[in-house]
């Protein structure tokens, strides 16, 4: 082709070189009609499916959140041993903060004046006895409520059971009060403010929306048609729109999500970028499989008497916990993952030649010539026995 | 090509088949100029940009992390209803200790000796009144400060308001203080102890560094040019470096985020993998829509005093809570990503080809010549009206 | 080719068009074989390892979790200033409730009847003192525990030390009681109940699985062989499995991790979806590098005696915190990221004739034969110096 062979020469001259591969046309009704459904249906796929619903040309990141909550409402309780009582922010959230989540006291069994002395165990709980021989000192069950003393003594006229060091009066083992003592607590409402942020768009916002102002706050509350920016949620509403009862679920307890989802398009108007709430029951309340339901723990108030004995009120509460779970995942055009999409795509397609390819060469009448003109051949089968070059 | 048919033979024959595309070579300044470039072009991003800055080659996995904290520091406070007094540590952290974040009172509006009884309501409020008539008994607005008698009683010399049953004295509804009462909280430090841990790679480390010794770690804080690795932070620090004034922030309370990013590069020695320490206010003070600001919430103290009636006393809490957040990539090489990244990038590649043929077959002066040597042929449209084979 | 040439006919006609590149088939035994291992080996890869293991035809989804806990226990102290004492979930738990943590008190020091007054300053923590001039009144510093009076008293009959303002008697700086005081706590159980729920496939399970009746759950124990769907933990097993000796952590305290992973295959029947129970231990306590071991905060009970003055019993509290971590991830096929592999598998395919190429037109024996047949060449340098048409 050349004279000139000099290395660098060469060099130089493949650098101009462009390589393309050589193409065959077949100019046919099937083939082409064929190629060209398949081809849409690849590119259908990519530009509709890819980048169109799965944003596949967006750079994602998920939320950091900072949320607070604030408690508002009073309940009135009416007991034998506590008499008329009033409830108030600071006596029935508990602990007064947390980070994400809140918890309300909607039902309680409460043990008062209890001190550490001795008393007999509950009966029908393992620990009956009919004499001393029957309990064994410095037992400690798990089922029991303190350390047996190896005495045993009347429980009741009819029952004795051992002798414990404990808490005493102990907590009757009964089941909650029905209907709940704090059911007021379904007009209680709570303000939440969470305010988020995508650290990777430096984007930051809160679900006090800008339009919102400090007069429609204090009144407002949040409903999902009328007022569905408005950040304070009534009880019961939340615990109705997860279909569930308030006044049942009091009884034992349970605990709720309140799920704020914030799903933000970064390529759109940051005023579309608003948080949607769903409400959802966490705690498994399964009929048929109903184990250890509902969700109740113990705490207890501590007082000194006059001779500075200490003495406290053991609470048996049962509430509601409110999980505030933020979630969502912002996008924003960038360049590698729309590429790699591409990318992908492109290589997609290559596969339209492929079955193409296969169906011209295997079921097209006129195959053979196809074939000839597709391929030409080198053998180099004079190594193999069956063959002749 | 070959006598032998027998079926086996031939798949044996075709097993030894190599199929390579025919290429036509163009040797032109132009074309090869345009094709090395774009070639470049594409290699370069993938080189440079996916591999090299995003680190495409990288399996990742994000850190799970455990904190915990500690604070320290006394504040002295001397008001007229409780004399001179001492806070410490079990005093200003509520709770006492917290997963994630942790609460410092900064400011407060104390309410002592509340008992359960009966008060007139707040004035000014919608519940003032001129004769019982106006006050409904049992109404319980969220509002309000208790349940409702129905009585209509002298709040002062001129004001009649209605008398609910609630904690009484009720809280005063006034401003926090300012400046804050324990505005020396400013100079309160917080250990935080955070162990990290990378499951993918079974990588674990810790935010006091092995260079960190108990000397150190007994007088140092942290300062970013000179102490950049004490993990011990004084609270005026944290919230200048987030550009707050602290005894501003402290009247009205309001929430910190402690940001320990630990971005790594496994591929890297393991030292160079180390805690960065960011600071930001995470509740919103924007002036413009400040709604709600702040953060603070009540919490109480329960007594019984001689004759065993309860008291309390009520605290609303202002104060900063400092939430810590821990997040953050690791990167180690790892096959699949990278060969998903170059197989993207050779589809690429194949992008360069359609480009420069289009180039060549429609602007090149030559493209005639092009044409004939890159294309043949077979015409199948005996089909067609207007054609003739 | 044709006479026709009106422009949508052309259009019509290029629509039918289908190019398939033209290919040389080289029937050779060494290149054949290479030919086909290199696929083989793409293949390989990509089916088994990036689909198989991988599972890269799944789209995956993080869990979302919810987490109660119930401990159950007692324990018995003995000591001097307290007398002998029982200590059961409301005692030991602090706070009563968290969200998914929790927190078993192990050890304390306790400080009883402090009150706010002025008492001399610890010995030996830089405050010794001879004469008032030592002492600076207002001083606060963070080692120590109160604000200076100013004034230089007896400490004991040898030392003087500066008197604070603080709540006195001062907490004694002493190592922890060793055993520690709470060592049964040992035995103490806790239940876990863990709701997951995985949003992107609408997935909900819990820990308690279906089996597990009320009747089992009321006296089984973990345990990794016997007991596996067990969701109540005995404190000791779980310290032991993190291969620590609990009486030894009690002492100063700690964190350990109880890790639930949810690792689900959707395409699988959902009864294979179980939790899996790990334990580690968080904090670091690394022998050689000990800064600041364990886990312990002070927390206090306020009381007020006959003539209402606030006194306080401040505890110290080492104990061991459970922080549950539930992590896990689900896949179910899907064909966005099924097409992406593939799409890259095909690209990857396409190195395989790069590399054959190479070899062939390099290293072959018939190398120029298999040049001439795959190349053919357009000469375009007529502008190049050293070149001729």
């Amino acid at each position: 082709m050349m004279k000139h062979t000099g290395c660098c020469a060469t060099l130089w001259q493949y650098f101009f070189e462009y390589s393309t591969p050589r193409i065959l046309v077949i100019r046919s009704l099937k083939v082409g009609t064929l190629n060209r459904i398949t081809q849409a249906l690849v590119i259908a796929y990519i530009i509709g499916y890819v980048c169109v619903l799965k944003k596949g040309y967006q750079d994602t990141d998920t939320v950091l959140s900072s949320v607070t909550t604030k408690v508002k409402g009073i309940a009135l309780t009416n007991t034998t041993d506590m008499g008329l009582r009033i409830w108030d922010v600071a006596d029935y959230v508990i602990p007064p903060q947390e980070e994400n989540s809140f918890f309300v006291l909607t039902n309680l069994v409460i043990t008062l004046n209890q001190t550490q002395s001795h008393c007999p165990e509950q009966k029908n709980t393992g620990f009956d006895c009919t004499s001393d021989r029957d309990c064994k000192i410095g037992l400690r069950d798990t089922r029991g409520n303190g350390v047996q003393t190896g005495r045993c003594v009347n429980y009741s006229a009819e029952v004795k059971t051992c002798e414990v060091w404990a808490w005493c009066p102990l907590e009757l083992d009964v089941d909650p009060p029905d209907p709940p003592m704090l059911g007021d607590a379904e007009n209680f409402t709570v303000l939440i403010k969470n305010s988020i942020r995508y650290p990777k768009f430096n984007f930051n916002k809160r679900n006090i929306l800008p339009h919102v102002n400090k007069s429609y706050l204090e009144q407002c509350v949040f409903n999902r048609t009328t007022d569905p920016d408005c950040p304070i949620f009534r009880f019961k509403d939340m615990v109705t729109e997860a279909n569930e009862d308030f006044q049942i679920m009091a009884v034992h307890g349970g605990v709720m999500g309140v799920q704020i989802s914030w799903e933000c398009d970064l390529d759109m108007p940051s005023s579309w970028c608003v948080p949607k709430y769903t409400f959802r029951r966490l705690d498994n309340k399964d009929p048929v499989n109903n184990v250890a339901p509902g969700y109740n723990f113990r705490f207890a108030k501590y007082y000194k008497n006059g001779d500075n004995q200490e003495t406290r009120t053991l609470i048996k509460g049962y509430g509601i916990r409110f999980d505030v779970m933020v979630f969502g995942q912002a996008g924003r055009f960038n360049i590698v993952p729309t590429l790699l999409n591409v990318g992908a795509g492109l290589a997609l397609l290559g596969l339209v030649t492929v079955v193409c390819d296969w169906i011209v060469l295997t079921c097209m009448t006129r195959k053979t010539i196809y074939k000839e003109q597709k391929y030409s051949y080198v053998d180099d089968f004079h190594l193999l026995p069956d063959e002749e070059p």
